[in-house]
């Protein structure tokens, strides 16, 4: 066998099945065509397997690249004075008063052309793969408008074409009620399904469709609209679901058989036991859950007894998780939420890449999958939940190509 | 005049008083002998203002390099195997039954030479360089015997000799009670009174002398006896005083006129009126607070009343603050303490200065300082604590000298 790439003295931590981190101690991979090749103890290597480059992984872990699959990554402008402002003491209302909120962002990203919206998002973008996110969701939902909903978009794919990472984009046009369609919703709901959506689909520039369901966003009949006209393009949905309140939102997602139902603080154990029914991933955002000081913790036992696969993300976005490390999320998730390590790392690779319809390419060590790889300079993969505030990423590689 | 550096085209956030950030904009930076020789706009500049080098800060915001005043950084062995055992739901009593908690990390602390413990510190250190960190106080505690306690100390001075970084050193025999002096706190104090600390001091290893005052640790009495020690040596204290219960230990803090107390989530507004009175720092640990889901926070107010001076550090440590990133802990500060972004910029910058007695050095930008700074990639120096997860260093020096 002919490989382009092999790494030995690596520890394996494949994340293949629900059993744990699928430790294989003393091992290689091989990688051809961008894919896994060939994986297992070094002892039981084929003899005949020759590669073009080799790399030594100096007794590190190697694990499946970390994919974050729900960020805002894209967006204009800066929050953090609004956010000193909070932190001085100022009310909700004030800032609102004053300009901020979501439709100072929605301001400062209508402004933006491509070239700086690509520019804004790249410092983001490259804090996450220096700590080996391969794969990135990013979502639109700061345009509101046709115009500025696809210029998003099209920052997203560009980031994806500029950079070693994959990226897939998720239209959030039903994100917020834009000002000029103040006291409207159903008009902008109708603008969304009958223009916005279709037109960015048309570009090609949409893998999944987003609403935010919620006692602050639109209800769960305008979300149904955007789900039946996602639906009709055939377009897998996902939804930012019962995080303040439960409106149903789990399970309004599992009527669509989302890919995921996002934050999903307060959904009850029916929403749960409905996610399980259809595979819908529980993407959990401890960032956001942090910064709001939120109490309400999502039913963990609910979803373990139902057996939800769960994701984590950063939630990367302007206002309430500006945050640009998914490993940070790790010890959040089992610190705030009371994950294990095993789970809050399958969460970031195996169970992610399910919320992104990509389990079948990436997100497990296997062979044929893509050769997505991170590699840690760790004594086991529990230590990259167990400790906070550290990177100890080696190296990593995006369908076998040299990333870091 | 001649200087070896001048920095331009930057933004200065000098921290040099109570006033907030200290913002100078357009300005320029010159260092003479490891010293800031000027500082000012850049329309000021004198003319005759020649340097040997020059780089340019791109617009950037140049603050005081950063300041970990307090961390028990030099450890051998991981509790990341405990960790997960907790997460996965062992109580503290299975966990000491496996031989968990600090025993361990004693065990392998004494174990380890001291080659090994430098090595096993490195990438702890160098996470915190690259943040910006330019001075770290890292105390011993994890040897409670005179051999490895001494062992401890000579390791911090060699990372300080080895990396470009200002160490200095704490004396913390006084950190937990060994298992061999098991019921017989009284006799483990007079070791450590009588042996540890005089031959550690001997020896040039310590700066300043703590103890763990608290329930679970020594008594305010045994505290006091540790002081009086110290005191007689002519060295600066410091306390962990207050985390879990309220035993007047900022109180006993103030009345030797320590350097910090630290922690004191349940100190009384009379102990920080005291430590008001005394010039001493408090010390906040928001990593210890989140890692342990503690809720009982710091009396914000009476610290403010008082206008006691606020630091902040990562407390980093295997058990409860695994944590090597000090930009975190401005967020968290921010988010858990309710501190405003330039309160938790000054808390590691010049009242982390206080807080190990190098006020008159470092932790300001001022004539006369030593040239301990750090370039940040930003808009405003909130940012470096409105945001989480992520690192904008562009450069540091230390003592003028180029770091990073
Ligand atoms: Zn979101
Ligand atoms: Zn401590």
């Amino acid at each position: 066998m002919k490989a382009d790439l092999l790494i030995r003295h690596v520890h394996l931590a494949t994340l293949a099945d629900e059993s744990g981190y699928g430790e294989v101690p003393d091992a290689a991979l091989a990688v051809a065509s961008g894919r896994i090749a060939w994986m297992g103890p070094e002892r039981e290597r084929p003899p005949g397997l020759q590669a073009d480059r080799e790399v030594d992984g100096h007794g590190g872990w190697l694990t499946p690249g970390l994919i974050d699959c729900h960020t805002h990554l894209v967006w204009a402008g800066s929050r953090a004075a609004e956010i000193e402002r909070r932190w001085q003491g100022a009310s909700y209302e004030e800032i609102a008063r004053a300009g901020g909120g979501i439709v100072s962002t929605v301001s400062a990203t209508r402004a933006a052309s491509l070239d700086e919206l690509v520019d804004a998002a790249t410092p983001r973008l490259r804090a996450l793969m220096r700590e080996g996110v391969t794969t990135v969701e990013i979502k639109s939902g700061y345009g509101l408008d046709t115009e500025t909903e696809l210029r998003l978009l099209r920052a997203a794919r560009r980031l994806g074409e500029t950079h070693a990472v994959r990226v897939t984009t998720t239209f959030l046009g039903a994100h917020a009620l834009p000002p000029e369609y103040r006291g409207r919703p159903e008009a902008y709901i109708e603008q969304v399904c009958s223009e916005m959506l279709p037109t960015a689909h048309q570009e090609g520039l949409v893998d999944a469709v987003d609403a935010y369901c919620e006692g602050i966003g639109f209800t769960p009949a305008q979300t149904r609209r955007v789900f039946d006209s996602a639906r009709a393009l055939g377009l897998p949905v996902k939804l930012h679901a019962d995080q303040l309140s439960d409106l149903g939102g789990a399970a309004l997602a599992a009527e669509f058989q989302a890919l995921s139902a996002d934050h999903i603080e307060y959904s009850s154990r029916e929403s749960i036991a409905a996610m399980a029914r259809a595979g819908t991933v529980a993407v959990l955002l401890p960032g956001a859950y942090y910064c709001l000081r939120e109490q309400q913790l999502p039913d963990m036992q609910a979803l373990r007894d139902h057996r939800v696969p769960i994701a984590l993300s950063t939630d990367c976005n302007p206002g309430t998780s500006p945050c640009t490390s998914l490993l940070l999320m790790l010890h959040m998730g089992c610190t705030l939420f009371g994950l294990t390590p095993s789970e809050a790392l399958a969460g970031v690779t195996r169970h992610a890449a399910r919320a992104l319809g990509l389990h079948h390419h990436t997100g497990r060590l296997a062979t044929g999958l893509q050769a997505d790889l991170a590699l840690w300079a760790i004594d086991h993969p529990r230590d990259l939940a167990c400790r906070f505030g550290f990177n100890p990423l080696a190296a990593s590689w995006l369908a076998g190509r040299s990333v870091i």
